[in-house]
């Protein structure tokens, strides 16, 4: 099986980590697959598809995806994101990437089996890498690297706004 | 001033990371600096600078640097690194990362004064970053936002080497 890193933890940065290790492996002219699960909004980071051929990018979730009300659509989206990813990893890309993956296992929108089946499916030369905050014990256990992203200060505590650029 | 955040700790995932900030800045147009400090070797992330002409992208350090045996070269080049960074906030650029600057700092490489001068000469509205393992307690205490990236298991401790595309 290919290496399981997690990011995880309440501090910012998990997200744009991601997008920079893909720019990384993509920089060695590797193949980069990122999945972005729970973002149906528009961001920033979604113009590193620009970047490269070689980069897959593509996003699950409602526009209008509410944490508190998640209804059926949701749950079929992140579906169709497990089976995406399976599909892809047969493909054997040098890296892929699950983003806030761990968030959808949380709100149970994913199972732990569905993210078991994915592990299980990681062909051995093949980085996976799951981010988002909250990642099951399960997850962590089996994992071959955790960094965890731990909020120490941030400025949206003292009441400071998302910025364009900085924060999506 | 601009805001100060610091990515620091022990945890994979640091100047990745600040790749990340950078690619989201960039996918909204916004102009975007990254200078490396202590960065001589070729890494998989200078590659981004094809990406957007929007972006300033400078490594400083020799290419042989050893922790353990700095020399004046390696303090010649951090006294480029911190008038380069004076410089280029004149410019009032979005976001300017300081990639590694914590590492710098504490071996000393630069002084905490050098850091104090860039930071009080931040322009309002640009976002500085000091990314690097270690930042020391002065600048953790005036930064606007910190986060730790805390190493909780990382597969070189059982031995695994650094991979292409993965670590540079």
């Amino acid at each position: 099986l290919g290496r399981l890193h997690v990011y995880t933890g309440d501090g910012k940065g998990k997200t744009s980590m991601a997008m920079g290790m893909a720019m990384r492996a993509l920089g060695h002219g590797q193949r980069v697959v990122i999945i972005q699960f729970l973002k149906g909004q528009e961001t920033g980071e979604q113009n590193i598809k620009n970047f490269n051929k070689k980069l897959i990018f593509k996003k699950f979730g409602s526009k209008n995806f509410i944490f508190e009300k998640k209804n059926q659509t949701d749950y079929t989206i992140a579906v169709d994101a497990v089976n995406f990813t399976l599909n892809i990893l047969k493909t054997k890309p040098n890296l892929i990437i699950l983003d806030e993956i761990n968030v959808a296992l949380n709100l149970g929108l994913i199972s732990l089996d569905s993210a078991m089946t994915i592990i299980n499916s990681c062909p051995k030369n093949t980085e996976l890498v799951f981010t988002g905050r909250g990642a099951p014990k399960k997850i962590l256990d089996i994992a071959d690297l955790v960094t965890e992203m731990k909020n120490l200060k941030h400025y949206f505590n003292r009441g400071d706004k998302a910025k364009k650029g900085i924060e999506y």
